[in-house]
């Protein structure tokens, strides 16, 4: 790793932008880290202090790199950020997946991902083309919430589904043939909630390859956001299913 | 109404840009509609032609305005924007109620005036100091949502509560006492979801003006997102009570 670039998704390492992110990666992902770079603005802060703090005991380095820290962020203020290697996850056996197809939106993916740890649901399968995972923009809207999630990607749908053909399948769609109570009920054994691109959904042939779901909505508006079908979803999946 | 100036929360009208909320305040709040602004790039367009014959049958004057649509949007692209009367909502008796308590952030309204809607939850009480829900970024991330709904401005939540002494409230906090579920399984009359800001959720007296509803998701993040949190909470009271 030679000087800093700002991010790129063809780089083998990313930054967590913020305090809090880069807590987070250093707390859940500390093999991971690089180096700790710190802005001298944020010399003073008590959160900036006790991340120093915890790196350089976890033998991380740390550097003041305001101009790397410009560069990176553009015009963004950010006072610390961590940079670590990226890697792909491992899922976890028997878990229930979330599948992003083809995701596009940032914020929205970084929403997904801080909801899906909320409820536990730490094995996240993303579907290209999509955002790039590691955008520091998903990492800040998740608020570091990657760290703690075995995040995997697949070049197609078909890809995925050879890996694991024996799940139940559970594509979000407008026109989806269970309403979501129902299909959450009917989960039997691993599953897999899938969620297509924010502005054209899941491909109509995701309407057979499982139960396709609907969450119901009046007419009055074409379609929720993604990340609120998507939280919908995760919540009424989790609370049917608590183990 | 002289020449049309940047968006201010001041001014007495405001805009909805973009072809989609443009259409959506023509057809649901035509009696507010001011003028149609339309790009000279947007001539080409269907939607355009569409929405500029439709304002014209209506008696809305439409004038080709780029300059003015540049000092509106300031660097977005925006093909369109009707210009409008800001107006206060009237609650319809005996509806739900949304109220959103200081929330502070432009996207996260318009999404969970988008959400609104889509669960047919159309009265919105809006708790000052607030974000103001007329700012053209709301009418965008809401996609014009807020024109077929009824939403109204206080002061105060005494306020509020003074002129709707008989509801029943279920503020949503991280300390709240009773589960999502079942606080919407305990709905007898009409009631009030109560969300709190962004950054500092509900202030803790909260905790004794009502049912004070918890959603479960687990200590690895600090909460969800608000619109995540009120879509969440939207979903399970509209299903729990569906008429």
């Amino acid at each position: 790793m030679g000087k800093l670039e700002a991010y790129d998704k063809s780089l083998d390492y990313s930054y967590a932008p913020g305090l809090f992110p880069a807590t987070e990666c250093l707390k859940n992902a500390k093999d991971r880290c690089l180096r700790l770079l710190l802005s001298s603005h944020a010399e003073k802060s008590e959160g900036a202090a006790a991340l120093r703090q915890a790196s350089e005991a976890a033998g991380i380095r740390v550097e003041i790199a305001d101009r790397a820290l410009e560069r990176i962020s553009k015009k963004e203020n950010c006072f610390a950020a961590m940079v670590y290697k990226k890697a792909e996850g491992v899922f976890a056996d028997g878990a229930p997946h979330i599948v992003l197809h083809h995701p596009s939106d940032s914020g929205n993916m970084g929403t997904i991902l801080r909801t899906a740890l909320g409820f536990g649901l730490t094995n996240i399968a993303i579907i290209r083309p999509a955002v790039d995972s590691d955008d520091p923009r998903v990492t800040r809207a998740s608020m570091g919430a990657a760290f703690s999630l075995n995040v995997r990607h697949f070049d197609t749908f078909e890809q995925y589904r050879a890996e694991f053909p024996d799940r139940q399948l559970f594509p979000f769609m407008l026109t989806g043939a269970v309403p979501l109570e129902q299909a959450a009920g009917s989960v039997t054994g691993e599953y897999s909630l899938i969620f297509g691109n924010e502005a054209s959904g899941l491909p109509d042939e995701f309407a057979s390859c499982g139960t396709s779901t609907l969450i119901p909505h009046s007419g009055k508006i074409d379609s929720l956001n993604l990340a609120i079908a998507a939280g919908i979803g995760m919540y009424a999946f989790t609370r049917a299913n608590v183990k």
